[in-house]
């Protein structure tokens, strides 16, 4: 016997989801058959709502409920400063730590030679056009500190610099709180170059 | 900046099911917003349709999309033989075998004095109300073999022996695949008490 067809359906579905298998997606799916009915009625609320009411901000490309994202609108914000990340969660990372008060433009992806993926295959273009008419005087580079992060980080300062921006990127060196005997060698040596005087 | 109402929703939405955290459940629904319409709109149906459309056998307890079961409206099954289990997964995984062919009863959780779970909290009085008035002549009990498994066990047994019904349990041994060396003493003790003659 297999399961009845309700649950089978909904066990399918949760196996779309990333990291969910066939194990977790029947544990998932006999649970949420105990939930609160209003619980489950307000998920599937919530499912649609979010597919349905969320776009990309047509400036910044991060998460907006209308046309241009709540930061781009916000007119307290340095519109000389453009920060890159690859998606809506560093924006909201970023944000978490109350320090940086200018713009962003979200990549929604990096560029990656091995994968095929190349400038055009993510929200680049856009960023550039931004640059042209506008204010921004400087750009970090904020993408993740892996090889598909440094290719783009290069890609971009080597497009920009000539055009006279200044561009900047994130701090290397030691995690807070991280031990110098586990530490990988070439995050020691990026430690080392970048020493600060105290 | 927290997230746009909308995710910051359906990432509470998602926190709900058991082990997710509040870091997986923002992926899921990011990653949920990067999916097909329709398949969300699939997920979200199959999520109603599955509380909705599915309720336990009047009769044992199994998931069922109308008042009985469909092993308890087959007539083809062995009706004296119960084999009596914790959930309907456990149903599931024993109709796979396909070498059971008697009826089932799902107990919806075990007798736990640990966690103040006694016989009137389980779905056990309409085991016996079935073994009254019909032909069943053994019960199978197929609760896991965990203490709180084994406490079942136990007081089912015990109740329905005087009764004259057959009460039997799963065979307790070597897991197929295992090495002696790595197996538990309790096991090691129950396969050598059930040794089988060759």
């Amino acid at each position: 016997m297999l399961y009845p067809t309700p649950i089978a359906k909904l066990i399918e579905s949760y196996t779309k989801l990333p990291g969910i298998g066939i194990k977790t997606a029947t544990r998932l799916a006999f649970y949420t058959i105990g939930m609160e009915e209003d619980v489950v009625n307000e998920f599937a609320k919530n499912l649609l709502a979010a597919k349905r009411d969320l776009a990309y901000c047509q400036i910044c490309g991060n998460l907006a409920e209308e046309e241009t994202c709540a930061i781009c609108q916000d007119q307290t914000r340095d519109l000389s400063t453009i920060l890159v990340v690859e998606d809506s969660r560093d924006v909201s990372a970023m944000e978490n730590i109350q320090e940086y008060h200018g713009l962003y433009h979200v990549l929604h992806g990096l560029i990656s030679p091995m994968n095929g993926v190349g400038p055009d295959d993510i929200n680049l273009k856009s960023l550039l056009t931004r640059l042209m008419d506008n204010e921004v005087t400087e750009v970090i580079i904020a993408t993740n500190a892996t090889a598909d992060g440094e290719a783009t980080s290069m890609y971009i300062s080597r497009v920009l610099k000539p055009a006279g921006i200044k561009v900047t990127r994130l701090a290397r060196g030691l995690a807070v709180g991280s031990d110098i005997e586990y530490t990988d060698e070439v995050t020691l040596l990026r430690a080392i170059e970048n020493r600060t005087e105290l």
